[in-house]
């Protein structure tokens, strides 16, 4: 293979990342080029699942001596601890590479030091190239990391008029097939996924991410978490069957907030303890309400059917706000059509203090 | 100018004709191309105001005399009745021109047969070259002279929840700027604005077509339609204003429903007979309800703001629907991103008998 430049290097880091979207958590997705000292590629990693091999770890048993006075370019700083495999900072620089070009720092306080451990061997290392494409492909995990709660995704389906169920309660099905395939998929990409006890009692959802055509389980299943301030989950709905772990969050067991309800800040914390990075809510309005006046949802992934219903629930509702202009500004990042309904993908914009 | 096929003559007649879109009404849009005998293109024109010269006589102007033994293209078919202008058929027959090309025949019972009148004159007539795009482009005329009643397109403006106003009824803005002066160029395409007295009571709208920049009328405004069963439109109101006529259309003048409010139909039918194609419904809520439940919409153009409110009035409400397996289903035509907001064009699907 031709020599390839550092920039081009990282790109392909980066694409070699995204592979691991969805297995690798709680760890981040991280992707390694190795290049000689006449910039060919001599190796290539990314990291898979967590307990496996890290991306330069991967990349350096392809190189093998052809690693020595190369340059190893990586999405993410390498690590500098002991985990579940040996710390990356000194595998690197005992294959003897010259030069280490870094996307994104770790945020990560028990991991990071990489960089100065690579430097302290004598080792030349950079940062930034390619920074804000590798951060996008890691934004779940850096966010979660740099301030110690899970990135969540607030997901709902609604009709064009806002409805998320009729007149009568029934709201199977809002969108079709071909949204709810996709929302599976999009709980085979998160650690946890959350609903409200209203949720459950209404609708009994499974929360599993299943594939909807022959009903087999998805390999991983993200914790189904049932935010049920007084417990009233019952002891046979279906989030409690054995599809994949469920955890009902009490008031008890949480801690209350204010209202008397389970303290949502302490609520993501025992989350991001447990090790979720990213969560996804999926209802009821009532919890999106509560989440979204508190400030704690990071992105907003809405079903859209092209359907009226003019009467029904909402697919959202108290978010704290009385008058439009304190109305919750998003920013819409992808509109795709999926099947006959849109998935709408937003950013909340950040609010002056 | 090289000789061009007669499918290339109607894909530019299409074109033509849709320049006239906005200020033919009561009239349908028309292009028409002509050809000589060599398929040389000799003349052209459209169909630009209501009273104004209708394509074709524009087209055979500029041809002159070498219009004879050539090719008419031309989008409707030509009028066979002496109107505000002569009969096209006449025209052409006294042009001399050998062939005539029809994308769509005329349903106008009035106007109807030109291409009668063409044939007893020994001229060959076509039909349906590029009829599907003709169609289009001219669906609200032709739509409205088949049944009888104006070519009905719901607008509303709501958050990505579905609200159309925050809890204490403010709304303005739900949508930005760019998505405002949007629904004014919509404005200047129909020949009515229809609202329901609620609206005007609570938003006071004026309804006309305006800059939003400098706040000056457009030369071209739609009759201002208040449907108000028992006339509760107060006389300061903004619709009473000089910008535009306005009909405050009540129960008593026009008919009442079942329910003692106007009636739709009866309605739709006397908009028809002063000359209305095409109307833009508007709202408030209800009566979009009302509107929808009749199956009177015939397309819907929804501007959806990145905003979130959790709370306040809805869009639509009481649309005859208490089940999800009635919920009214639309087709999205269109999705266009109009400064942050997102326009949804759809129409609705034919519903079961």
């Amino acid at each position: 293979m031709a020599g390839v430049s550092v920039d081009e290097a990282m790109r392909r880091a980066v694409t070699l990342a995204a592979r691991g979207l969805g297995t690798t958590s709680p760890n981040p997705v991280v992707g390694c080029v190795l290049l000689d000292s006449d910039g060919t590629v001599v190796g290539e990693g990314f990291h898979a699942y967590a307990g496996g091999p890290h991306a330069e770890i991967v990349a350096l048993a392809q190189a093998g001596e052809r690693a020595r006075g190369g340059t190893a370019v990586v999405t993410l700083e390498p690590c500098d601890h002991i985990g579940r495999t040996g710390p990356c900072s000194l595998a690197l620089v005992q294959a003897g590479v010259a030069r280490v070009v870094i996307a994104v720092p770790d945020p990560n306080p028990v991991a990071s030091g990489g960089a100065a451990t690579l430097r302290a061997a004598g080792i030349q290392v950079e940062f930034g190239v390619r920074a804000q494409e590798a951060e996008v492909g890691n934004i779940a995990w850096l966010t979660s990391m740099r301030r110690g709660w899970p990135y969540v995704i607030w997901k709902f389906a609604a009709t064009l008029d806002g409805r998320s169920a009729a007149a009568d309660g029934t709201s199977m099905w809002i969108t079709s097939e071909a949204a709810r395939i996709d929302v599976h998929a999009l709980r085979g990409t998160v650690d946890a996924v959350l609903a409200g006890v209203g949720t459950v009692l209404a609708d009994d959802p499974r929360l599993s991410a299943r594939n909807l055509r022959d009903g087999t389980l998805a390999i991983r299943q993200p914790l189904r978490v049932v935010v049920d301030s007084s417990g009233r989950t019952p002891a046979a709905a279906r989030v409690r069957d054995g599809a994949a772990r469920t955890w009902i969050a009490t008031a008890a067991e949480v801690g209350a907030g204010p209202d008397g309800r389970v303290d949502l800040p302490a609520l993501l914390a025992e989350l991001h303890r447990r090790g979720v990075r990213a969560a996804l809510l999926e209802g009821g309005p009532r919890l999106a309400g509560a989440f979204l006046a508190a400030g704690l949802v990071d992105k907003v992934v809405g079903y859209v059917a092209p359907k009226l219903l003019g009467a029904g629930r909402t697919a959202l509702v108290d978010a704290g706000v009385t008058t439009i202009a304190d109305a919750i500004d998003l920013e819409i990042t992808d509109v795709t059509q999926i099947g006959p309904d849109l998935r709408i993908t937003a950013l909340p914009r950040k609010r002056e203090a």
